[in-house]
């Protein structure tokens, strides 16, 4: 399988980007193709930024601070004591490094690149193989719906730190948003060997990219098998609010009410979920909602666990 | 004299800052108003920079690089490192401190505020006693005109290091520009005690601020004595192309040579032009153009000669 075909993973941040580092690995060269979700975007002191974008070019040109999780290695904060000092909203951390990619897509975004134009410059630049593909150049925003009211995704994340209870999710102008022309080209000229789903929040960084208006329907009726990780293990999320947010939304924190989530909102698309070991008791449960399942690690904590499952993936997709 | 009544300083970046930095040890409160070039200021990566009143926040806020001649000190440029890395254009030095500076200006714009109220907060938020107007709210940018055609005014001073031959100077926007309303309200209060015109470059710095549509005849004809100091000692610019320009222009490379330039485009505004002890044969000269004069040591090296000449401009005054 790994010979011909592109991999299509579709991802958020940091949970995706480990699959997708692990990926790279296995696929070194520009098969694997990366859709990643923008509803996080948002403008910041006039700063467009794209955070799972940044995350995925960060991580898999080895820039990225696998301890903090977010971010770029050896980042320094000198322009955020500044504007802290003035008064500035300091609550998103804007490194000096990070802060350098931003003023490079605001200068690129103002020359009338679209966002998948310039972030394909910047994998480029920073020696990415895999083609990065953010799910629309059009905006889409994420607004929570929490008990202090709506707020935009960088509010509740950061500034609250996904401590209000949540009760739904809203994409604000994904009725408009259409799919990366390059994503609906790729799928065009040929259905890609699989589609990857990552172990991803479902329902802040999957269904912003799955909701762009006939996607999910594209790609269900594609030839390609679509497998899904599950984000859940053993009932918790590894990384992020994925459990906390099932627990307000009065969902099972098991992985098995991923799949349900994603087979009650995109029928028929999902061909397998990837439980983990942990997990294996709820194979007969997945079935029954008509998906098939696999059984592997898929906790990544080193970078050999990131490949293992990576690996542990092509062999089924083979 | 120190006792009542503003000193209305006008200067553009470095030579005029330290002169304005020994004023404010001299007067330390609001009484010191600074008015300030603002024909250098551009929009660099989408970053509103106004490099001389930053020069004057950062001197009068003890935050400049003073062996440098120009930004911040403890300056760190790991965004640039980025930006380079990018192929972005990295020959205006952005340093990560004083990119927050520019992210704020350009956050405080985007609110509504004007560029005199801004720059009156950052002067506060950094300690900065005396009151830094900027020249004027409207846009006014100085186009060089140099050998190599016209270009802005800092690819003339940095891209292309003042090396290109110039010919002359154009302020566009200057027809339309009016003056900071904050400054028409302090001469209409009351007239200053003295104008004092720094030994800036009277080109790309004075020029501008006098060039704005009735003001210099607003300030000739207020009862305020009007002090300038040349920038030009024994031949010589102390700092910047001063001496370079007036040589490509033609000019007599001397004292008297700014004195004559003054009186010719501003006739009437100068009652005295301070003189370094160097150039202290010149003062028939300068008595021929109708101007007083007045001898002392002018050059500032250190903290000391900057209060020094300070000093004895205001014991002028008086």
């Amino acid at each position: 399988m790994t010979a011909t075909g592109n991999i299509l993973a579709l991802t958020g941040g940091v949970g995706g980007a480990k699959l997708c580092f692990g990926l790279a690995q296995a696929i070194p060269d520009p098969r694997l193709k990366i859709v990643v979700n923008t509803a996080d975007d948002f403008v910041h002191l006039g700063l467009p930024i794209s955070p799972d974008i940044d995350t995925l070019l960060y991580t898999l040109s080895g820039r990225s601070n696998e301890s903090q999780g977010w971010g770029r290695a050896d980042e320094s904060w000198q322009a955020l004591a500044v504007l802290e000092e003035l008064g500035a909203e300091t609550w998103f951390q804007l490194g000096d490094k990070d802060i350098a990619t931003h003023l490079w897509r605001r200068q690129a975004l103002a020359e009338g690149l679209d966002l998948s134009t310039l972030t394909g410059k910047l994998a480029g630049k920073w020696g990415v193989t895999a083609e990065i593909l953010p799910m629309s150049n059009d905006p889409v925003s994420t607004v929570v719906e929490t008990v202090l009211g709506p707020m935009p995704f960088q509010h509740y994340f950061v500034k609250h730190r996904c401590e209000p209870p949540v009760s739904g999710f809203a994409f604000t102008g994904i009725e408009a948003a259409r799919p990366n022309p390059r994503l609906l080209e790729l799928l065009d000229s040929a259905p890609p060997a699989a589609i990857v789903i990552c172990p991803s929040n479902p329902f802040v960084s999957v269904d912003p990219i799955l909701s762009i208006p006939g996607l999910w329907q594209r790609l269900r009726d594609c030839a390609a098998p679509v497998l899904a990780v599950s984000p859940i293990v053993a009932g918790m999320a590894i990384k992020g609010p994925t459990a906390k947010m099932m627990s307000e939304l009065r969902m099972p924190v098991t992985a098995h009410a991923v799949a349900a989530h994603y087979q009650q909102r995109y029928p028929g698309l999902l061909d397998y979920f990837i439980l983990d070991d942990s997990d294996a008791t709820l194979v007969d449960d997945i079935d029954k909602l008509g998906i098939h399942s696999a059984v592997t690690g898929t906790v990544m904590t080193t970078m050999a666990d990131k490949r293992r499952l990576a690996d542990t993936l092509l062999e089924l997709i083979a």
